[in-house]
């Protein structure tokens, strides 16, 4: 049993050392582990699958919208998330979501009048942020919209690939495409630059926050847009975001798509 | 590293063991474990962490809403999935679930002319059929109607005790409250007795499905009848269901739970 326990224990923390053929030695020296007393043993063992479930219980319940509005991650997660977003978790979840897509774009008969859409929200669905918010704790600090905009204005966000594989495809079935973004007007120019650095070089509309739309509620924002959208005479058949207020409100595509962000949340 | 590829090895397969003070020694002999080549041992780990990345992913997705119509779990799937409903998991995650609609609940102005209602399925919401699907493989059987009607007839599904909680609490709060389940209106009986049998014993209304809703799908039965709830003036605050279908399509509830179910999928 005491095996067992001490697997354990190091396990959970060298994990990422693994990788490496080794374990971080300067964390934790091997002999001190070894002989570390018994209960205490236990009781790491104990605090440590706690806070994994703890966790995991946490992310599934911010993916499925349960959660009451929330503005950090529960500093106790911090490397939980970390580990998330930097291993493998997150992509594997991203190209699921990609390939789900995929599978819906390709299964549906399109009309002949081109007004088949697909919309695509822009952060942490068409470009990644992480390497902003890698600075940042992964989610645990409190947004800081002036940083945030520094880091827009580089215009250095890299593509989500598996996004990009899925906008690709949607296009390539003569779906347009709609780009759907709480950035405001004023970042137009960088945005634009960076998408079609990145890939995303043709888009049928891009839509930014005009001024009057400050104030608004990104659920309310992106519904009106979509309702727009319809009345014009087109039907969104996909809906790709990372955020609930992405997805829901008003003319809901007829499948959405949430990509997985644990790392902040948009009312 | 050969030290924590065993250790990773063993954990995976004794993991139910550790908790009785050992391992099933009737399944994998010690000794074979420890002389096991080093490539295997190293196979089977990386073929172990990618399913566990799998299955999860998997699970995400499902709760995110983001997979195809399925029938089945994936068969790759059947020991997490077991493993997740009936270990801690599960109940942790319809803890939260309670406790975040408990938060919300608790949060609301409430109008004074008590049309302030909460909708709850009743399967996997109110009452756990897990031990029926304990017997057929945890969702790895493709649904049998008629088996599981048996299971429906002998009214002895046990209580969520999170959505009890919840439950006790909406209707402290003066919240009424309106059960809202798939099964059909011959079922009636049986689910009455039921539900008071585990606790939940007032309710404004329980809608079953009747001869004419048999035929359509849950997202749609169940809006019309949220339809006609609105209609009748009622405010739906809160909506509590394990499927989406429970919670899309139209009359929305201001807020929506969605309780973990990794089982089966109602469209």
């Amino acid at each position: 049993m005491r095996f067992f326990g001490i697997c354990f224990f190091l396990l959970m923390f060298v994990s990422s050392g693994l990788a490496d053929d080794g374990y971080d030695s300067r964390a934790f020296p091997r002999p001190l582990i070894i002989e570390y007393p018994q209960n205490n043993e236990f009781q790491l063992k104990e605090s440590l699958e706690e806070i994994r479930l703890h966790c995991t219980s946490w992310r599934f319940a911010a993916e499925a919208n349960n959660l009451n509005p929330w503005k950090t991650i529960p500093p106790e997660c911090a490397g939980y998330i970390e580990e998330y977003m930097t291993g493998r978790g997150y992509h594997y979840d991203l190209e699921r979501v990609s390939k789900e897509a995929q599978i819906f774009a390709n299964s549906v008969k399109l009309g002949d009048d081109g007004r088949d859409i697909w919309v695509f929200d822009v952060d942490e669905t068409l470009l990644s942020n992480l390497p902003y918010y890698a600075r940042h704790g992964f989610g645990l600090e409190i947004f800081d919209h002036a940083e945030f905009d520094k880091w827009v204005e580089e215009g250095i966000a890299p593509a989500i690939n598996s996004s990009l594989e899925l906008y690709r495809d949607v296009l390539k079935l003569g779906i347009k495409v709609f780009f759907l973004t709480g950035r405001r007007e004023t970042h137009r120019n960088v945005t634009v630059e960076n998408l079609i650095k990145v890939g995303f070089e043709y888009w049928e509309k891009l839509i930014l926050r005009s001024s009057e739309d400050h104030e608004k509620q990104a659920t309310v924002y992106k519904s009106e847009k979509r309702d727009e959208m319809v009345k014009e005479g087109y039907r969104i058949l996909g809906n790709s975001g990372d955020q609930w207020s992405d997805l829901l409100g008003s003319s809901i595509a007829t499948r959405s798509f949430k990509l997985p962000n644990p790392m902040y949340y948009i009312p």
